[in-house]
């Protein structure tokens, strides 16, 4: 008898398989059972009927608790009601280890999200995180295929840094021996390194913010991607920024349709994400959302009434906050590329445009409310000027020394992006917390499992 | 004029184009200059004869030092004597930054490693470091291939963990807001969750060790991958272990020609890596090493002299030491699975035997003196052996709560191995040190660059 996948049972109508997993969900009445078995690959139904199997196969089926870990043999039918377009018959049921505790209902669902977390170990067996661990497995490999089909060279940055040159206040000090290191909160100085030595390199590992913000976007621990090209400029950057945003949102509309679908996600959205993006000079990018804010006010929708009120919070001339990223999103259904803030909000080592005013930087907003996605820029490639930038932000010139070297020893315009893979599954999936988008999230109140 | 790179020169023959990039070395006379012109994609012979070009075109040709950032124009022509098959007879040099005092010389190499590693966000340009990380590159996105291919959901492991369960010496604790955390060593637990969850996942991601030891086979922080599969058991992880490492060291012979060339690497070992590997029980492994170490000891090989005395020092029923897997590796000349160590000496969660005496672990030793490169086996899938292993190794029982919970609700067989990134790249490359395997290496003594 074969042993088969529950993704594989299509292939196997009208033949005798054996399945291996565990006892997800029963219906059914004294007569007939309809088990929900999955395996990890799929849940399939298997129906147990009283009349066609031995009594004690039944009376098991009856028994066991959910999450009990079972081998079912039976033959495989066609079902055109069920999802999967098959069923299976059970002619038998081999209990492995009899569930009858098992501390999670099959109805919980985000309401509970502190209970679920703790139990996240198990949690992840459930249809929805299950499905939303899913697209992130896709989208990570999507963006990985994304950089190697076009001979981005992966260049890991190391994850204990010396010291910090930006964001003191959010870094995580580890005892390193007689030093102290501190983790990364972003590879890019050491990507830059990279695009001088390889033309177009990636990093992609892991980041740490000791953020002690405790909403729905921030994690301690994310997962970071970051391109970094030699010889590109603020559009060129802009030009990968898209094309790369609409292969990831391409390969999860095209391989997770079951996820998605499980997640009852709405993809008419992901599917107008095609480029070119709106891009949006920040002055213009003022205005709009002076016009929106106006416009908001006297909505009849008491969520835009809500939204004026904070649009353009920070300021003319500051960086956007949220809620300005809410509005724009709302207006354009379509994510945008916002360029050349104002240089004062932007980090030191961002390009000063020929002005001398404006960050040679962009921000992509996504929709629906997920706001940045993505940041980056073109990097400052003089001497002179990043010497300037590092005394007037306050950087230890040391901790530095070596960034610097990139611009004593062949300096070249260059530039690349950083996107967050959690908000980004978080955006594509639907889910409203990033806490979703992640196997073991990490927050302020979150160390465990 | 076409800008190109130079790994696409060859489909430029006869044709002007124009190359962005780096001087990489100068050969030449008072008339001709031969330069070496990397950008990243390769290096290029770029001719410049005085005769043909104006003269300030040939003096700053001439004039400037390596690592200059320039833009350089001509004609591509074929050159069967160059590795590349073309050179470019250039017409004009246009200098973005010119560089005089460039600190490492071309000729430098591993003697001065401690040197060009505090210099190594430039050593990367050099031809070595390059090679190597285009290899590392590879083999990276060869794994994650592999278990793509194959359906493996990848399952990122938590990097804070709140509690070690093994090797408490070699953790880096992290003050982690009002509590402590630990950097993980090893995402295999969590693993577990993922396969009793998906089926089949796999976690990669960074582990650390705060590893005290200064040999050539350690580092603080490194990359591990760790398939972890429900249903599997120990000869299916073996499998397993060998289908990965022939197809990982499989892409990089066939990706990698011309790094593995650059790096004099004789490949004939690597393809001697094909399936099935020998497959010797502890035991069996003892009676090997006793015969090689008085074979050795008798032999004109003075290296081998001393490894004899290093054979088996750890003393019979104990874990294989350095130099018993490098005595392995060099008399069966290919990867070999080393599987049922006593079960002492392996760590609580793994299998035991059903005579309790032997762990149900396997080990694969590559050959060349390289080691132990993977470690993995089946887990203890038992709920009262898994909780009496616990108390024996004074695991505190708390911290390991979640994992044992897995064995309470759908307990079934299973097992995965993991492998370490930089261990595998530093044995396909031959190269020496491991430090020379990761981007920017970190070691007790090493937090820099």
């Amino acid at each position: 008898m074969n042993s088969v996948t529950v993704s594989a049972l299509k292939q196997y109508v009208d033949q005798e398989v054996e399945l291996k997993g565990w006892l997800y969900n029963r219906r059914g009445s004294g007569k007939l059972l309809f088990l929900q078995f999955r395996d990890g690959t799929g849940v399939v139904q298997v129906v147990v009927s009283k009349k066609d199997v031995p009594e004690e196969v039944f009376e098991t089926a009856k028994r066991i608790g959910y999450e009990s870990s079972i081998i079912v043999r039976g033959k495989v039918t066609k079902d055109d009601r069920s999802a999967l377009g098959v069923e299976v018959q059970g002619s038998a049921v081999e209990v492995i280890q009899e569930v009858h505790d098992y501390p999670i209902q099959i109805t919980e669902d985000v309401p509970n999200i502190d209970k679920l977390l703790d139990l996240r170990h198990l949690w992840v067996r459930s249809k929805r995180p299950h499905a939303i661990l899913k697209v992130r497995s896709e989208v990570v490999q999507a963006i990985r295929d994304f950089y190697y089909e076009r001979d981005f060279v992966l260049y890991d940055a190391p994850i204990f840094t010396p010291a910090s040159c930006e964001g003191v206040s959010t870094l995580f000090e580890v005892p390193y021996f007689e030093e102290t290191g501190y983790l990364t909160q972003s590879g890019q100085l050491y990507g830059e390194t990279g695009a001088m030595a390889f033309g177009k390199v990636v990093v992609f590992g892991p980041t740490f913010r000791a953020e002690k913000s405790k909403t729905r976007r921030h994690l301690t621990e994310f997962w970071m991607v970051e391109p970094e090209v030699a010889f590109l400029e603020l559009d060129g950057i802009m030009d990968l920024a898209e094309q790369q945003i609409q292969y990831v949102v391409g390969r999860a509309l095209d391989k997770c349709k079951a996820e998605l679908k499980e997640l009852e996600r709405d993809t008419s959205v992901l599917e107008q994400v095609v480029k070119p993006f709106p891009r949006i000079h920040y002055e213009e990018a003022q205005k709009v959302l002076q016009q929106l804010k106006s416009e908001f006010a006297k909505s009849d929708d008491p969520e835009k009434v809500k939204l004026s009120g904070d649009i353009l919070k920070n300021g003319l001339g500051d960086d956007l906050g949220a809620a300005d990223e809410t509005a724009l999103g709302m207006h354009y259904k379509q994510c945008i590329c916002i360029h050349h803030y104002p240089r004062e909000v932007k980090a030191f080592y961002m390009k000063a445009d020929p002005t001398g005013k404006y960050a040679m930087g962009v921000d992509v907003i996504a929709p629906e409310g997920v706001g940045e996605i993505i940041g980056g820029g073109q990097r400052e490639d003089s001497l002179e000027v990043l010497e300037a930038q590092i005394k007037k932000h306050n950087v230890p010139p040391e901790s530095v020394s070596w960034y610097v070297d990139l611009r004593k020893y062949g300096s070249v315009p260059h530039g690349g992006f950083g996107m967050g893979v959690e908000r980004c599954v978080q955006w594509i999936t639907g889910c409203q917390h990033v806490r979703e988008a992640i196997p073991f999230p990490r927050t302020i109140y979150r160390l465990t499992p």
